[in-house]
């Protein structure tokens, strides 16, 4: 499963025939990228085993923890793995084949069909930040996020080209019940968006009311034969899964959609402090949770996630958009193409509390590890500010803006006899410009990115319209796209039955508030 | 010459026995970074010898104009190319056999000997950025740079322990008469820092008073037999050498001082609108001038040197740190590379007014492109702002302290026994943490990059602390190392034979303002 070379060649187009860049209507985006660059394998063979060995040590000798989920138990049981109590061992070799039933690449369909993602192989999907409790903007600082806000943000993703896919928790609703808010979000991301999306995973109820939406709005045969929801479930590092997760994990793979499994390992405290054995214990705790699902569904799709972190060693907060984690990134991409699954790794990740400097600084380094590595589906694409305490509405503006920068690098260079342009040197010859020649008036229209929030203007200019910084500007930038945004036709019938689900399940329950 | 690929074994011991990772002190810098994960390569065989072949028709069919330089005519006739008028025009393969005799590695030798610098192989040298006529800060906002400022530039620069270079012209002191301000720079790299340095190449006489002086710090045997300075000369694209350029760099060779050879390409108006022709171009335009040095002195050092960048095609300014020329650079490397020359590429570009987001989206996705693509010599590792208009003291200070970033990320993913970390494993089983285990605290104090510049703190502490962001913390920065600075010893007979060379030779000159 090596990811081939790039071919230098021009990109295919992708099912929908659009082309890779932004041409006139700001909604012309492609459904998901096809990358014409290969991955950045920094790692050899040998240590690649390595690592491999050693989380087959880990595996076998020290075991991971499965809490309170008997199912889950039973499944390994019967897998032929060695248990102890809630401790449960396996053999090398044993969760690689395993894992050999679920598909390298699958769809995950979005209502809109042309809107579809394929996650897996070449592809890569952009998708937004996921979990903040809170959420940020210059005119009223930070605050718990809302269902407003969260309605905002899906609003805003949807009117962004850049990105491809509606995400799940784009931030906490806390102004909805604990209980309840998986409802609305569900909701949401249908009625405001026509891209793919994902579903809760707080508790094995809330997974199977999410996927009961999905059911709704595609109908149930549909749903058991193809992805159309993703469910993001994370391992409780170092080497314990919890039943709430396992639960949800399998209630998802159960319905044949599709798990995202990801431990989160700040190192030097839920895993070493150096990034070789961090990566060992990420593969090894992601590597049985894979597995799971495919004794709950032999064939389920799943992706291989990750989220390597660092850690102030001086303060012991968490550190992010850091350089160790962005270099591990490309191990684990290497390792999770040998095992032949899509991947999850990296984001946009910044521990600045401002869209400033600090924010792009880090949030780049970080991205760029996420293209570079591999990954198919990009998780925390656009907005992550405050390590994921806060979605910011500005960096959401300026990430997106960056993701659309990301089209065009992962583009790569294209060796063509149009590219080479043999014919303007022999129209122009030295000393002279290329402005106006044939092959400029040919291809200039489509040759370079352009952002809609970076300043390129002299400086004379940039004085005369007002010094604005970034930050500004996508502040402008988030109130006009909510201001123009135009919800996707839904068809009333399912519209309503969505609504009536959803009020049917509120009725069924108290509020809870944690 | 294609660089192996990363070991994953730890990084080698530089000469001086310094370690890779910052300690106690600011000042314990390496003298330069020797780097473990291997070059980012993204084209085949096949696309780079399409590239290559272009670039031979170029050569051969249109030829490169060497204008107002007999000398470099002559040079050309004797090695056997064509020449009509101004007109050179070369055989495939002729020039590839001339740079053979240029060294693929070589040393810059600085006055602090464990400064010296490795150019070459799998070394990478940060210097700051060159020829800004302007700079700003957050107090006083943009003027024209003076020798004040050159000299607080040089001295940011020599405080900080992530750069290994003093640069060129940091900014263009622009209060000293233009043909009297290169010794000033000159002297100042020398009184200033201890660090290798750049001279004058703005006319052959400069650039001989730049490596006369290099002779009075160095003896004039020495530096006939090492280089001591380097000079950057600049192409007129499209295909155009100016005389004041090869005079310049042909003073370099000459003294056996390397030559950093450069095209700046605006692709669509020096060059191609489309990578691969713009890449072509480049190619062709350097490998001549790295030829001409070859044939003015067989084995001086020279640099391969690139300069891609992109336009906004609605208004014809440049763009900076945009991705079409980031993605060119990982091309221009694999190009380098077969040459078995250094190499210069990229750096930390941005074309932003501020200190903002925007500076820092731009100018890591470039600086990352410089390391990615395996440059040796990266020129423009920290300032550069307003589209090199401008050097930006607090983006100075952000990009410095990436370039620290950037150390841990050469690092790369170490795979050895202690990495893997199978003790700590044993030790501290699921559920537990990693805090306080013995291979935590034989490792914490190397493991993480860490930030002078970056928040992390929790949003509470931050808010106590006053709510800054990364361009005020940097303004704070700048002015305190200002206020520490200390200057490197300088043997007081060398400081005042300099300083009777400058006077003697200013007062042979009338001042000239342009």
């Amino acid at each position: 499963m090596e990811m081939a070379e790039a071919t230098g060649e021009a990109p295919k187009r992708t099912r929908s025939g659009r082309p890779q860049r932004r041409e006139g209507s700001k909604n012309l985006g492609v459904p998901y990228i096809v990358r014409n660059i290969p991955t950045y394998d920094i790692l050899g063979e040998e240590n690649l085993e390595r690592i491999e060995r050693v989380a087959d040590r880990i595996l076998a000798e020290v075991g991971i923890e499965f809490r309170d989920d008997p199912v889950a138990l039973d499944h390994w049981r019967r897998a032929g793995a060695k248990i102890e109590g809630l401790r449960v061992s396996f053999e090398p070799g044993m969760l690689k084949e395993i894992v050999r039933s679920a598909p390298a690449q699958f769809t995950q369909h979005a209502r809109n069909p042309a809107r579809s993602v394929e996650i897996g192989g070449r592809n890569v999907v952009f998708s937004p930040a996921y979990g903040s409790p809170f959420v940020m903007d210059l005119d009223k600082g930070r605050r718990y996020g809302t269902i407003e806000d969260f309605r905002n943000l899906v609003k805003l993703a949807q009117s962004s080209p850049w990105l491809h896919h509606s995400g799940g928790t784009i931030c906490e609703p806390c102004d909805v019940p604990v209980n309840k808010r998986h409802l609305d979000m569900v909701y949401s991301h249908i009625k405001y968006s026509d891209r793919a999306f994902m579903g809760s995973i707080t508790s094995e109820e809330r997974a199977e009311d999410s996927i009961e939406m999905a059911r709704i709005l595609f109908g149930a045969d549909f749903v058991d034969g193809n992805c159309v929801i993703l469910g993001n479930v994370n391992v409780n590092s170092p080497l314990v899964w919890d039943g709430t997760m396992t639960k949800s994990l399998r209630a998802y793979a159960r319905a044949n959609q599709a798990a995202v499994i990801v431990p989160f390992i700040l190192g030097g405290a839920m895993g070493p402090v150096t990034n070789a054995g961090a990566i060992a214990q990420s593969y090894a705790e992601t590597l049985a949770g894979c597995a799971l699902t495919q004794l709950e569904r032999k064939g389920a799709p799943v992706i291989f996630g990750n989220f390597l972190s660092s850690m102030s060693l001086r303060s012991g907060s968490p550190t992010f958009g850091t350089p160790e984690p962005a270099i591990g990134s490309m191990v684990i991409g290497q390792l999770a193409r040998r095992l032949g699954l899509p991947l999850r790794c990296a984001g946009n990740f910044s521990n600045s509390k401002r869209p400033d400097a600090q924010a792009m600084q880090e949030g780049v380094m970080s991205m760029l590890s996420a293209v570079h590595c591999g990954a198919n589906f990009v998780l925390h694409s656009a907005g992550f500010a405050d390590g994921l305490l806060a979605m910011s509405y500005e960096k959401f503006m300026m990430d997106m803006d960056f993701c659309g920068a990301l089209h065009s690098y992962l583009a790569g260079v294209v060796v063509d006899d149009n590219t080479l342009a043999m014919d303007a040197f022999l129209e122009v010859g030295p000393g002279s410009h290329f402005l106006g020649c044939g092959h400029t008036m040919r291809n200039y229209q489509t040759a370079f990115w352009d952002s809609a929030l970076s300043d390129n203007e002299p400086f004379e200019k940039w004085v005369e319209q007002g010094e604005t910084d970034m930050a500004l500007r996508a502040n402008r930038s988030w109130k006009k796209a909510l201001a123009e945004y135009e919800a996707p036709p839904l068809d009333a019938a399912i519209d309503e039955a969505l609504n009536d689900y959803v009020a049917t399940r509120k009725n069924g329950m108290a509020d809870a508030w944690y």
